[in-house]
């Protein structure tokens, strides 16, 4: 690079620390409006933005249509087309997830846990927003909407920063939000979607931690693990999804068959798709067999231990590798194991402690499964893809989380919340 | 630095480092142990500990002579010499709180918001222990039997790290937790207390997120910005307690003459001690005299904004430092603001995050005080010196979080834990 050039980027990086700088302030000076509004103004503004969503289909339609034809020229793959493009049917159903957030109880101002102490003082827990919360996202242009509701109902301000394929498309939804916060008087910086597609905003806005409280990736891992690797924001996030099913000797045959295709089988691209199944030496013969056929009924190409390979005519050998790879996609690993000990064991090695469940009639089996398994979700005679916030009844899921602090697996409007101390007293000294 | 010494040293850190990885491997195979271990089994290690702490009085005071002769020697200060000291009556303190811990509730395995889901699936919250936890403290040789219990009594293992001035007394005390934990058949590096006293070992320690799950520093401000500074793993820390006391128009009086000298006087040292005052205008003139009466007689040391300085001989000028600075000292900084609104954008400029407080009759302004003031304990009426695990009933503490997620405010068993989904179907599919 010439010495003018890198002077020019320097110029260019200076200019967006500024300008990612200003939007940390703004978002900063906005949370503490939306953090004391009343449930009935942020729910006006939920309803506002679903009915200007469906009224502006027609300007959301045409944007989109500028983005999709900018990914045809770009080259971009049909998958990711699909996720970006908007329908008449998709604008609607992003209206109706505005409004079934909106219907949600709003967590904020809750206080549990109130009670009298010795001291005569009364103490107690208060929910609150975090602040401000960034979301980085890719090409999905619904996020744009999500995302903004699930910060407002939960009383932040929100920064979000989409993928350059859908700016046109995330933009045009912005400014329906824009216009439902002025509808209700709340200051439209409540939600700021960038505008600056730049690849440098991202570690800026990562490590803004004074203006914001904390980062949601949603995207692919490598979205994931790059925010992650610059934060010094803290992040809600999960890597990988390497779920497991074990059938344990004493599985009902039915239960075993129908949730290991399930799981693997309903869908393959989603997190919670279990990616290896491990099964009881001592059922492996009666059921591997019914269970491969199956599978390669669902197109799903199989690749065992040599234990399972001796069972199933035709399957690949599994590698070290097979055991720690989120497939994402119409392949399974299958390993024999002796036992409850053993399957334990190869989850605790190799799972990503998304969610891992096991198929047994056994109380004690399910006990100690559900007790010393160490995954966000655990579950007993379920199929992994229950892992989901709105399954689990959570309304609405701003992401799942493999980490152990603050939130743990689906996270809803709670994670995008915490609790401080409110104490009275009438005088009250020590 | 000759090339000799540099391998030298370069050698020595390689030794730490592999050191510091079995240690954390170590921890990571006895969490296992601990985390399933039932809660009979743990109160009988701590009763076990609490015993052993008394019967081995002598050893402990022999071994801590040590230690104070070295710190003698070393020239460490009077009050160093004092945190570090053990007495027959701290010995019997200490064992007295491992009791105290023995006692709580264990929060492992329960389970909340048990429910059935419209699929017929269950779904719950089960506490679980974060697994492995990191403590790193300075001279107070008690705090190895505090963390070490409240690490066990929550499921986790523990890895304890404190200060060279104490290290005879800290391995005596973990002498102690070894032989508890033998006693009930746990494994003993449940607890291992580290004779790695070098300075090196921290930032290994802090970047082990493989082993160690969360880190605790618990010290000055020094050690915690250093912990957080090179910290991979998660860190539960406070770094400043810059409190303050609003006393607000609508105050009673002797409420806010015992509040405002209660929240100085009481202690000094104290994060919860109050360091700025800020009062209405319309109640200083009335305020002010008598409260620096109070504070004078205290030996208090004063500093005021020029509204205050009017009103209160010889008191000096506070400067834009004195508002943002944690004195932990007799002197206090006094600021006479408008109205509520003035003393809320003051703590929003200053304010550690840590407690504040207003002393009003007033509900409105009390309902909002407690509403957008955003610290980890917000207070109507009372001492700020309340923020405390022990007033709050949480039983025991292992340190006060400022920050915003997991935990925040005093920190007891449940900062130690997190929560998984649990699920239970009966061959349940999607």
């Amino acid at each position: 690079m010439s010495a003018n050039a890198a002077a020019v980027n320097a110029a260019d990086q200076e200019f967006l620390q500024r300008q990612m700088l200003a939007v940390g302030q703004r978002a900063r000076e906005a949370a503490r409006a939306i953090s004391a509004a009343d449930p009935g103004v942020k729910n006006a503004a939920l309803f506002a933005l679903a009915d200007l969503l469906v009224s502006r289909e027609s300007i959301l339609l045409a944007e989109n249509a500028r983005d999709m034809q900018a990914g045809r020229e770009k080259g971009l793959d049909a998958a990711l087309l699909d996720r970006l493009e908007l329908t008449p049917e998709r604008i609607r159903a992003m209206a109706d997830g505005v409004r079934q957030v909106a219907a949600l109880d709003d967590p904020v101002g809750a206080i549990s846990n109130w009670s009298y102490r010795p001291s005569g003082i009364q103490v107690g827990k208060m929910r609150v927003p975090l602040g401000v919360v960034g979301i980085i996202y890719e090409s999905r242009p619904n996020v744009t909407a999500d995302a903004a509701v699930l910060c407002l109902k939960s009383g932040n301000a929100a920064i979000l920063r989409g993928g350059s394929e859908a700016i046109r498309s995330n933009l045009a939804i912005g400014a329906c939000v824009t216009q439902a916060l002025r509808d209700v008087e709340l200051p439209a910086d409540c939600v700021q979607v960038l505008d600056m597609t730049d690849r440098a905003a991202v570690p800026i806005m990562v490590g803004m931690s004074e203006y914001i409280d904390v980062i949601v990736p949603r995207g692919g891992k490598g979205l994931v693990s790059a925010v992650a690797e610059h934060a010094r924001v803290p992040v809600i996030k999960h890597l990988d999804g390497i779920c497991h099913v074990y059938i344990d000797d004493a599985a009902d045959r039915s239960k075993a068959l129908a949730i290991a295709v399930n799981a693997k089988t309903q869908r393959y691209g989603t997190c919670n798709t279990m990616e290896t199944l491990l099964i009881a030496h001592s059922r492996a013969a009666d059921l591997l067999p019914d269970l491969a056929a199956a599978y390669r009924e669902a197109g799903v190409e199989l690749r065992g231990c040599p234990r399972a390979q001796a069972l199933v005519d035709d399957m690949a050998s599994a590698s070290d590798d097979d055991w720690a790879t989120e497939y994402l996609a119409p392949i399974l690993s299958i390993r024999v194991v002796d036992d409850l000990e053993q399957a334990m064991a190869h989850i605790r090695q190799y799972s990503s402690q998304h969610t891992d469940a096991i198929v047994t009639e056994d109380l004690v089996k399910a006990r100690r499964f559900l007790r010393e398994v160490d995954s966000s979700s655990v579950m007993v005679n379920a199929s992994t893809r229950f892992a989901d916030g709105f399954e689990y009844g959570l309304g609405a899921e701003i992401g799942i989380s493999t980490d152990k602090l603050h939130a743990r697996g689906p996270v809803g409007l709670h994670g995008l919340t915490t609790e401080k101390y409110v104490v009275m007293g009438d005088g009250h000294i020590r």
